[in-house]
């Protein structure tokens, strides 16, 4: 094994994206975790992967349970806070859930891992997870109160208020089908989700101003 | 442990559904599959749970594999043949679609075990489980023939044709979110995934007839 232990102490150059240690480690542990199989995985191994010490790793992250809820957290957070926002602002349901469900899909297809395939680990039934959970069931529920208005404001089928919500998590299958998603997936994805409310126009509006809203809030 | 060594070879009464002991091995498995995880269950677990013999498994299964290969299979057989007749089917493609949705959401929301969620282990990306795949490509190549024909007959949204296979295994989701699905699920599944196919209307003529076609094939 290579070794440079000029600067900081690591056993070999970082060959990991990421621009602090700790983002290294939730790199390397992703991709084992997505790979191997997160019972599979240790800290050993994802320490070795870094090519950091397992002490060091200490540093960052008490257990592998810690490593896994960060994780889960960051599929999770920024789309919470959108759909946080979006819940707040005035207006019609459709676009705003549209917005929702293109940011959200952007997020899962994006990011080098699919992280998206760990949710259904029977070793995120514990109480460790528990915090995670309750975000995504808060996610989920903000989806069902902008489609339950899409469906109201369209006359559209009852029962279909979660499948918005489920087209989205579909993407993960999709990725792990195909390797990717393509390009305009998270666009098709959003059709769906109002179609399936009862709302099958006015597409191109909502189009553009989701691009709008998105960009507003990147800059 | 309790011991009955009367009739055939069991430490303990029979405790699992299934008519014959590979049913039973089948059932105890897809519990400590989809609960305790598949990494984390040895063969032995599993003949402890139904109370036979390790000896006693392997004379139905040479390996865990091969019992995880078997359940898999379950989830996919019925509704491939299914998928397979209703392609050879003339007339209008939205009914056959409709069709497919039910049986294949019926059956994943059934049985005791939430199987699905075993579809995204990285143990599955190996040769073993390459027939498996193959034949869940095929059932999925029909749902997009079949899609591919509705937004034809539609004049539906192009990029969409992967969604009704996509909202069907949805339906794994919800269970492991909910615990079940509620009993009209199938059905609204149907009509969502038309309705992504730009197949809006219609549905009362449709259910009719799948609720006929389904009652056929069970009798």
């Amino acid at each position: 094994m290579e070794t440079d232990r000029r600067g900081r102490p690591r056993l070999v150059e970082s060959r990991r994206p990421g621009r602090s240690a700790r983002d290294e480690i939730l790199d390397a542990a992703a991709e084992l975790f997505t790979t191997v199989g997160y019972a599979a995985t240790s800290t050993r191994r994802i320490a070795e992967s870094v090519g950091i010490r397992q002490a060091s790793l200490y540093h960052h992250f008490a257990a592998k349970d810690d490593i896994l809820d960060a994780l889960l957290a960051g599929t999770v957070d920024a789309s919470l806070e959108l759909a946080t926002d979006l819940l707040g602002e005035g207006g019609p349901a459709a676009p705003r859930l549209h917005t929702l469900v293109v940011a959200d899909t952007t997020q899962l297809c994006g990011g080098s891992w699919n992280l998206g395939t760990l949710y259904l680990l029977p070793d995120l039934r514990v109480e460790r997870f528990a915090a995670f959970h309750r975000r995504r069931d808060e996610l989920r529920s903000h989806y069902r109160t902008l489609s339950d208005a899409v469906i109201a404001e369209h006359d559209g089928p009852a029962g279909a208020e979660d499948l918005p919500f489920r087209l989205v998590e579909a993407v993960i299958n999709r990725r792990a089908d195909d390797g990717d998603c393509p390009p305009d997936y998270p666009w098709t994805t959003a059709e769906a989700a109002l179609r399936v409310l009862g709302c099958a126009k006015g597409f191109a509006r909502m189009r553009a101003q989701t691009a709008n809203r998105l960009q507003a809030r990147r800059t």
